[in-house]
């Protein structure tokens, strides 16, 4: 079983991204320079991820006292990957890349995050120097972001300290500028940033010759304090190794030193650390060259664009981070929808139930012949393929934004604003319920490291956790997202809401299917007018997360609905009919769900706010 | 923080124990013995327990090619308990029992598996001694049963084969008479088995003198051929070491080899086996004594009860398993909401939303000042403390039927029969997305090995797989449990739950929550009729999971209007108004969502049982 159909139904039947050959960027594309990337990604992801998954979950990475060791696949891996030029597939072609649309790019990427999420791609590093390239100097995009693209060197992104995780305005680490002469480095102004920073995948490894970590720190003001709140972080360029103009090795090592490494439930083919900038471990000569300015000077790191700034540049990262955390936790959820399906047919255990009772005599059949089992892999496809379906119609919106026409790109934009959350969360709360289904269906085998489903789960439950957890996304979409602009971008997704519900409502077929999504739409619409009907923060967002719940089902059941009709439209076949039923499952079996989480909204319950703390 | 009031206050306030004190059988019991029991237990927890659930997570079985070994821990924990009587608590005083009410056994063993699910205590090996105590023959008892309740030995159940698992109706192991005087051997008639046996928990370790297996096998008939169905199972003792009719060891080795340790995601203290009965490897001599039958002549099998009537007997076992696995997956909630709790008093993150906004220069709030986190707090205090009041009621029923007067012990058993698929089920399911949560709670700390709860996670991953899959229990109830005896079970619950709406209906605070009690279980009893309308299984059962997921949580917002009546006449102080939180927050969270689960009963929906194989 292959996902390449899947993934060619939503491209070409569903979001026609061929269409976008008629823009000036994508003029040299086609069908057959878009197939040719998705079928080298197939081939990487077949030959040099999926057999490595479990190993890299077993052999997790360690500290020799100066090294960060990892498994010889994950080096052979991350080489393919970087050989295959992805790392730049959506850059210009002056600078080397493809300049691929990002919906082919996010889908040709799929590939490995099903393969072993584990082992990475270039998620990070890519949106590393992506932000170079929007908030960077020259200097700063041909000496590190070229270096990314081209796989010389890894990314990071360092936010979180062991006090300040989800609480961004507790960042403590301090810059200091380096020296009186510190604005005049060509490769920005030159600061000294002392401080720890948590969680920091790929914080630390061999895989490259360098790392480039991107820092949040505050610059403390003329009486050494630091601005409280958001506004007063700024952003680092911190390399690893200390670089010259000409983006060589100097071959000083910046004082960025491991201070241990996270052992993970899951996911753990990747390093994730804590990080000390600026302790002394690797001490750096002072700028002007006269010896060393003390022991613990701090990291050298060069600023990215303006002082107080560096939250919103970090945003234009974190955003792609998050659509990359759902599609991660899609692809999971798919890898253990086929690894299940598989099984199912495979694996024979009892005899069917029949008016007539069971005749033990009879043979046994194959579990995927009983209806529970079917239940559950339906249930797995309606979530992994409805969250691949968002993921790619995101994407889409990313080519809308940056090559669509002016009130389409703003309008792409806001609907990406509003879905964001969306994105990130619905995968990662859905797609781990789908791991866990897929581990039900192998029965005792499944809790077993004979099988691949357990380690999708673990490696699965880290996608509400990270780059915002469920109860961030919340807050953001009802406390801010749907707001925001007067709510024109509610009001956007309700007119495409709407646009699905006018096309379907035609097809005898989809009537109900439509009713009950008009439905799920006034019912969201309504809940959010009465979640802030007081205007109160407090029991506006009490309920924040079966917000989200609910708004993200009504989100599925359109992109369902909207799946579906472009199915319809198909040439009969098993798989469009396994769309039509996948599309009824989500509208009969999951869709009703939102009753439940919407009524604690509309009514602004304070059961859980109000209770007291010794209550509990 | 301690699980102490909780159990006193469901164990007295709500159950009364007390009173069993009037019945015979318990005459010598009071409070006081009670407490001094509790007393104990929790302090072994405590001491022998907790402490080592991470390394026993960490140090797994391993097989030293002769011997299997566990961590010193493990032994020492087991011998606590064994010294303690709990194994033997239930039993009668002349065979040196406490003469306990299992109600009051199954709150004692809660601390243990709070402290260490995976360490055990003696579930299987009380369940075994138990069957052969209700089965056996008076030498059985005495010699099998006695020394597993003194906890010189322990007790395995061997169901399972690699292809028969749900399925036991296929179990291939054989049983072939030893000899023409087979019968005449005082433990019972001696057999000879061949066969494999998988999932077999603790099957082979060191922490016992011996192990006696129960296993199902079948007899063959004159032509050598096994009977289909689970009508020709029989059940045998099998020891690992045989014995005389003392109970001494003889020195030889019974033909039990173990064939492998499945190495699991979680639960990992817990040697877990696949065992070959009768390979050869350690042959037996022949009964008679007149040298060996040949080697692979089989192991040494005694009799339990009649031929064929195995199934019956280890059924005996498999209910008190069943309500084992759902205390075992409930504490592990627990587990993970104490954790959870106590972190969120001490984690200082972030600042509240107020009208003013968040204040960024005002210190950091503990994250349980944040409204999701209380919600994600009260919902696993809801999920778990309610779980543990449904147990214990369970327990409870098996009092009742013990010891009851005949009407009330038949009620009970019948009561037994509806309720035990939803305590293996319910806390399976729930108390997993509690430690979900707790998880949450801990943020990217919940993530790493540093913390305890993503080992309950994993730990409780395996509740809604063994002693019979979330699958099985559905169609148990659904297929069989609701309609046994005409309906009699099910009209009898919804006595008990009719009962309580009145009591509840009374006090104006529960009103609303009587009402919608009583809408749900109308709701439940017209969506069993409806799914059973056209009398045929396949319609009926296409959905007996998601009827399972509805039933579940209609008796839980029973069980927890009932508990918070007790709790409403208790005295004010936080933890009455915390269990009166956590019922509200069943009934506005939890309870709505039964709708969306009986509609696709209701409508006998058939999307997924109707869908061809090739549409996956």
């Amino acid at each position: 079983m292959s996902l390449r159909p899947t993934i060619d139904f939503l491209l070409n039947d569903w979001l026609s991204v061929e269409r976008l050959n008629q823009r000036e960027r994508f003029a040299d594309h086609s069908r057959e320079t878009f197939d040719a990337v998705l079928d080298t990604c197939e081939r990487i992801a077949r030959e040099k991820y999926a057999p490595f998954n479990r190993l890299v979950d077993t052999q997790e990475p360690h500290f020799d006292g100066e090294k960060v060791i990892l498994p010889q696949a994950t080096h052979d891996a991350q080489k393919a990957y970087a050989e295959s030029g992805m790392l730049s597939a959506a850059q210009d072609y002056d600078i080397g890349g493809m300049q691929l649309p990002y919906t082919v790019e996010a889908a040709a990427n799929a590939f490995f995050a099903m393969a072993s999420v584990s082992i990475g791609s270039g998620l990070l590093t890519v949106g590393n120097a992506n932000l170079l390239m929007a908030h960077g100097t020259d200097l700063q995009k041909r000496v590190f972001a070229l270096n990314e693209f081209s796989g010389r060197w890894s990314g990071t992104m360092c936010l979180s300290e062991p006090q300040a995780g989800s609480s961004l305005s507790d960042v403590a680490t301090r810059a200091v500028p380096d020296g009186s002469d510190f604005e005049s480095d060509p490769l920005g102004p030159r600061y000294r940033l002392k401080g720890n920073k948590m969680w920091i995948s790929a914080g630390e490894h061999e895989l490259t010759e360098n790392i480039v970590h991107l820092v949040l720190a505050k610059i403390p003001d003329a009486e050494g304090k630091l601005v409280p709140g958001t506004r007063g972080i700024s952003l680092f360029i911190v390399p690893k190794k200390l670089v010259d103009t000409d983006g060589k090795l100097t071959g000083e090592r910046n004082d960025v030193a491991l201070a241990g490494l996270n052992h993970k439930c899951g996911w753990r083919g990747t390093t994730n650390t804590l990080l000390n900038f600026g302790e002394g471990k690797y001490p750096v000569r002072g700028a002007s060259g006269g010896g060393l300015d003390g022991a613990g000077a701090g990291a050298v790191g060069y600023l990215v664009g303006q002082p107080g700034r560096g939250l919103q540049c970090m945003f234009h990262m974190m955003n792609e981070a998050r659509i990359g955390v759902g599609m991660a936790a899609t692809m999971l959820g798919m890898a253990g929808y086929h690894a299940s399906l598989e099984y199912a047919k495979n694996r024979p255990q009892g005899r069917p139930v029949t008016s007539g009772g069971k005749d033990a005599a009879a043979p046994q059949v194959r579990i995927i012949e009983h209806a529970d089992v079917k239940r559950m892999l339906l249930a797995q496809k309606s979530y992994a393929e409805g969250a691949l379906a968002l993921e790619l119609y995101c994407a889409r919106l990313v080519d809308e934004q940056h090559t669509g026409a002016p009130e389409a790109a703003d309008d792409a934009r806001l609907l990406l604003e509003v879905l964001t959350p969306i994105a990130k969360s619905w995968p990662s709360e859905w797609c781990l319920e789908a791991n866990s289904l897929a581990i039900q269906i192998h029965g005792g085998y499944g809790y077993t490291r004979d099988f691949p489903v357990e380690q999708y789960w673990r490696d699965n439950r880290l996608n509400m956790i990270h780059e915002g957890t469920h109860g961030i996304q919340a807050m953001d979409l009802l406390g801010r997202k749907v707001l925001m602009e007067n709510g024109k971008g509610l009001a956007l997704l309700a007119g495409r809401i709407n646009d699905t519900i006018q096309r379907a409502i035609q097809v005898p077929e989809f009537a109900g299917h439509a009713n009950a999504l008009g439905k799920a739409l006034q019912d969201v619409g309504a809940t959010t007018k009465a979640a802030w009907a007081t205007a109160n923060p407090t029991e506006a967002l009490a309920n924040a997360v079966p917000y989200l719940q609910a708004f993200g089902h009504t989100v599925l059941a359109w992109v369902w609905l909207d799946v579906a009709l472009a199915a319809h439209a198909a040439q009969d076949s098993p798989s469009r009919t396994g769309r039509l039923a996948a599309a009824r499952f989500f509208f009969h079996y999951e869709l009703p769900k939102i009753g439940a989480w919407l009524q604690v909204v509309r009514t602004r319950d304070l059961t859980c706010a109000d209770l007291a703390e010794d209550a509990f």
